[in-house]
């Protein structure tokens, strides 16, 4: 099927700021996939991509190339259009939660494979795996017959989808590659292009919290991703948005999960509230579905139900006790006045330190663990109040939480005006 | 000894044109020869030094960290000063016998550790090895003796010289990271300089048969390496010299040895002659010996004394019969005029594919095999007569041979003007 190149021409052709051919993009990755690149030889090309860049052209065929390393899924049977919503990370992210039933109570099937934290910002999949009995791995079958049934899923990645990525990812992680934007955008695109989802909405975060710091990285990511879809014929728009603050007053597992549950049923914090209703329109656009307003399937109680169905359709059980942990501490306002920073990597490194995330991807998280705020930027606080609750099964990780937290609080005098970043920064659609 | 670091950070910071410090340096090699630092790591960060470079203190402190890695040399017990000699590789490039045995004659020793051959240019261990009995490898012991009684010794490097570059070196092969200054030079000088050498002279060769095909980015390498010799106290002086045709009249094994005892018996080819004698004033100048001429020495048969007792030393025969090969076929001009381009990589290949070379490390090499060459560029030739003899053992050898020569050769109509470029183009001093 493809042309006979080696690893060292293809290595030095992109350290040369040369082009890739679709012959030697194809040819790498496949041979990297079976084992005939090493490791070696591949990190080598990551950080020649990475410091020299690849065109539209090549970072389409690189994402083509890692789809077809594996198995792609097809949805086209189910009776209903599929959208799925893509983050790319932030503190107290747990949009995807209320998100996906509320789309499926407007009609719209949301397939979506999640995965599990690594770091500062927590897994979808921990999440649920606090809800008693709730299982991630499905089966393709199971999956269609709940898409089909429930009209949303929230499930692991098989193993067969793009296993291309699945090797260069552990491998930029180790070798400094992460950064690059071809690397990063055809990474995410692979695996959403083949989990055969109809329109996609990608939420791109900017800010401390974010992988993207700045906003002209975060759009640069946004427009190649976009593009991609675009090009593999998937409706794709993308918005930017905030993540210098945590989304919502929590920051852990089953915190999470009971804010998400608020949301569903019409009350929770404003902020996860305008998310939500946000993505969820832009899904059911990208999707066609223009005559519903996912506001009111809120108020209706229909987006709880799917959440429920969907919860129980995998094992759990959604009106169970969530867990909490076996210790809390408060931190105190220092003084009075108005909170102008609560930065989300420092909130999302305590609640990592708490044990809500893992360092090493075979560790396991607490359940329970965690941050609730109970302030944001731009209240009003005064000297004593609780700001921030942090909750652990073990109360030695108290320190270090705290110690993360250091110069992430910053309180003003009374009066102090306070300028709100949007929530929604921008919105990157195709050309 | 050295602070903690981890390879991404040192990684990420050469992936983002920072300066690495003496302690990631230090701690970079020490890791990766101990295994901590893996070889997909190690590849990233040699890309990113490929593409971002390295100014002079980075590459002095990763030349040392190199030299850290393992054993070191010394010689100052000897009677005599030492000076050694290397060169970047060349299709003909039998120097080094010559040489060493005349520098010694002079009062100075040479201790020459060399290598094997790997691709189109022949390895001075190889050529020595045509002589029956010769042995390569000496421990440090019979190399120290042999220096102060015979003034001269060529053998294989140890296991424990920068043991780090040993590894660093096979990695760049196989991830495209081989064309990089700083790790070209530092590779270099890191052997160098742990061999224990008073003073070093530098043969840089640039041109079609030669690693650096420009003279731009030849005295790069060269000014680099004289920096890095001056730096750890070596005094160090390089020739820039022409590799766009071969050296001598022969390129092989024993071929080479032939021409190579020629020239000590006051005859040979004139370039192998003039080269000789041009590196053999450096070694002796930077040696401090400023009152012999070593002309002289090949006259009065004193360097001829010297490879005969160089060679016995090491087991070897000088007087014995050298091995030739079975097989020979002759090329001959196809038209009267000037040979007015007889290329070095051309010649080099065909030796190589004659089986004077080798693909793969573990292969054998033939004692006879190699190219004999019966004019040089800008002699006259009359149609029909030899240009050159290929020889082999294995006749089947010949037509991959006679096409690596296609497009090498070219004669022009006599009277056609030969500008000859001189042999020695450049002379690099430190500041």
């Amino acid at each position: 099927m493809t042309e006979r190149h080696d690893a060292v021409e293809v290595i030095t052709a992109k350290r040369d700021h040369a082009e890739l051919s679709d012959s030697q993009i194809d040819w790498v990755l496949d041979a990297y996939t079976r084992g005939v690149v090493a490791e070696e030889q591949m990190a080598a090309l990551a950080m020649a991509i990475l410091l020299n860049g690849m065109n539209r052209r090549e970072i389409s065929r690189w994402t083509n190339a890692m789809i077809a390393s594996g198995e792609r899924m097809d949805f086209s049977s189910l009776s209903r259009p599929t959208a799925d919503k893509h983050s790319t990370g932030g503190v107290g992210d747990k949009i995807t939660l209320p998100l996906a039933p509320l789309v499926a109570a407007c009609g719209v099937a949301v397939p979506q494979l999640s995965g599990r934290g690594l770091g500062h910002t927590g897994g979808t999949l921990d999440k649920l795996e606090s809800i008693p009995g709730w299982r991630a791995d499905l089966t393709n079958e199971e999956m269609l017959s709940q898409l089909e049934g429930v009209g949303a899923v929230i499930c692991a990645a098989g193993a067969g989808l793009a296993p291309a990525d699945k090797k260069l990812y552990a491998l930029r992680d180790v070798t400094g590659t992460v950064e690059s934007i071809p690397l990063i955008a055809s990474s995410i695109m692979s695996k959403k292009i083949a989990e055969g989802t109809g329109a996609l909405v990608l939420d791109v975060k900017v800010g401390s919290g974010a992988f993207m710091k700045d906003v002209d990285r975060a759009r640069e990511l946004a427009e190649t991703m976009v593009a991609l879809g675009s090009d593999a014929g998937v409706r794709t728009v993308a918005l930017l948005t905030d993540m210098s603050t945590p989304l919502g007053l929590t920051a852990g597992n089953a915190l999470e999960v009971q804010e998400s549950v608020d949301v569903l049923s019409g009350g929770g914090p404003a902020d996860v509230v305008e998310l939500t209703l946000a993505l969820a329109r832009e899904m059911l656009k990208a999707a066609g579905v223009t005559d519903v307003d996912p506001a009111d399937k809120l108020k209706d109680g229909s987006a709880m139900d799917a959440w429920k169905q969907m919860i129980r359709a995998q094992g759990g059980d959604p009106d169970a006790e969530l867990p909490t942990s076996r210790e809390r501490t408060v931190l105190h306002a220092s003084t009075s006045g108005v909170l102008t920073r609560l930065d989300a990597m420092a909130v999302g490194l305590a609640a990592w330190r708490l044990g809500a995330g893992r360092a090493r991807k075979e560790d396991p998280v607490q359940a329970g663990a965690g941050v609730r705020m109970h302030a944001k930027p731009g209240d009003t606080v005064t000297e004593g109040q609780p700001l921030l609750t942090l909750h652990t099964d073990d109360s030695e990780r108290f320190d270090r939480a705290l110690a993360s937290l250091e110069g992430g609080i910053e309180i003003q005098e009374a009066g102090t005006p306070y300028d709100r970043t949007p929530l929604v920064i921008d919105r990157v659609a195709a050309e």
